[in-house]
């Protein structure tokens, strides 16, 4: 039986600082719609889909910056998202600033949610790995201070949905092998993935050049080293002046991107996901069962940062 | 201070069966030459650069097949590679079978040494990622028997030398991004790894065609992913009616290939490689003490194949 997911990766041009959520909303139902009417039945939105990328912008007091974020999901403003996918039978990846109030105290998090051809909340995923600083460093043009306004989440979950295994994840997190390994191990068959991604890296513009290569390499290999989809969405172009890179993309099971913006702005790339193609990787090169070695992973979980072997004696 | 390897990638063409080890080493002693003529401090050959790929054939009685495999190292036929080594002030990576009697018995690897510029050998690597099969299936036009033939090891290592860290993997190896990271966590600058890699893969031929893509992709991640170099060198051609892909390269930290072989016989490719490339890397966004997280990362180690979330209820 195949098993086929038409999916939408939804891309967004810049968000300024004064739109007001209803705004953002029209263009998200915009490409809701338009994925509706081109038989898709997923619409993957960017990471913080609802507001400017705010942690370029330091508040010596966080709670200034609390407007970015969501007390509730669905709240007022985005109750219509919930509504439409319902009314049209599409679901959505969503990426948003969480405001949470939990064991007594109030949590912020770079959240995303799945929700369902029902309309109804499938999962919730909290960034575990937040780039950037948490310090403000006035030096650079912009911040990115995700490790000021986030706390980070704690683990890399997978949900049954649209007829497969899928998993979420945000942004910096497409950096790292674990991510689509943790996911992997747990069956993962596609992973929705949103990002803010500016083109200029203060502590290394050595590397600016390479930003667009470097986002589909690692997500390429994450596909292919896990025999999964990954479907990785930007919000893009010039956002309160900051240069954000495009390259939104749907990558099958054998790394090959089969769908890709080409634009900056709000934009649609689409693709006819079929999950069994999972399989032959899952089955042979990557069967892990059969091929993985954990007894000689110990450093990847006993040790957070690299140790180096002694100096050599003079 | 810059610290510069000059690196020659030696891929090597077809060995077929009744090459004698001779035969073989005059040509490794070639591209040692050739290599430093130009300079080059470091010379990396293939996995198994010894002899034919010989775990494509089965035999009933494994022992059979022990005329492929070193018992010393160097050995008779292969100490002139190490005097010349010293003699030439030229340090070489080699991949060979070894047979090996350990707590009273006898052991099969899989193995890739480094020798040092003055003809010694710094570390030795027996490759961990066995992949193939291990009985016979006659079905099969080339076997790949390498979970027969060799016992895997149990580590990656990394050693003091050439003036940086430098680490060793086999072939298989490189498809995994635990290899890297193990040897990531370790400091590793530059990473040597020797390959035979068919072009058609039995059990999913439908791959065949993106070998090499595949190829390349593992190891540009693996590089960016970790700010290391990596050395990837193909045993390369049609080797006894087997076609085996070539793409020998140098891959930076960057991720981005800076030599590379075109053909599929003995070349060389060779790269003046600044290991202080790594450093804008392995202290920005790769600096694993600041970013990684390896409390989210336990599956990794804990578990060993996928397993799956419940079906959903009927």
């Amino acid at each position: 039986m195949s098993r086929i997911i038409n999916v939408a990766a939804a891309q967004l041009g810049p968000i300024e600082r004064s739109h007001s959520r209803c705004e953002v909303v029209e263009r998200l139902l915009a490409h809701l719609r338009e994925a509706h009417a081109m038989g898709c039945q997923l619409v993957v939105f960017p990471e913080l889909a609802l507001t400017t990328f705010f942690p370029r912008w330091y508040a010596e007091d966080i709670a200034e910056m609390d407007a970015f974020y969501e007390r509730q999901m669905p709240g007022p403003e985005t109750q219509i998202l919930f509504d439409t996918a319902k009314k049209l039978g599409i679901g959505f990846y969503l990426g948003y600033a969480e405001l949470a109030h939990e064991a007594g105290r109030v949590h912020r998090y770079n959240t995303a949610i799945l929700v369902g051809q029902n309309g109804e909340i499938v999962g919730k995923y909290r960034k575990v790995h937040l780039p950037g600083h948490a310090a403000h460093e006035p030096w650079r043009a912009f911040q990115h201070l995700e490790k000021y306004y986030f706390e980070p989440g704690e683990r890399f979950d997978v949900w049954r949905a649209f007829g497969g295994v899928l998993g979420m994840a945000l942004c910096n997190d497409r950096r790292w092998p674990e991510t689509y390994r943790v996911m992997g191990l747990q069956g993962a068959e596609m992973i929705l993935l949103g990002y803010n991604t500016p083109v200029h890296n203060p502590p290394a513009p050595e590397h600016d050049d390479l930003s667009m290569f470097h986002n589909h390499l690692v997500m390429q290999a994450g596909a292919y080293q896990n025999g999964t989809w990954v479907v990785g969405v930007a919000k893009a172009g010039n956002e309160a002046g900051c240069e954000m890179i495009g390259g939104t993309c749907i990558i099958a099971p054998s790394g090959e991107i089969v769908a890709a913006c080409s634009t900056k702005g709000d934009e649609l790339a689409i693709a006819r996901c079929d999950l069994s193609l999972c399989d032959s990787y899952k089955n042979t090169t990557f069967n892990f069962e059969r091929h993985r070695r954990p007894e000689a992973y110990g450093l990847i979980t006993e040790r957070r940062g690299a140790v180096l072997p002694a100096p050599l004696a003079a």
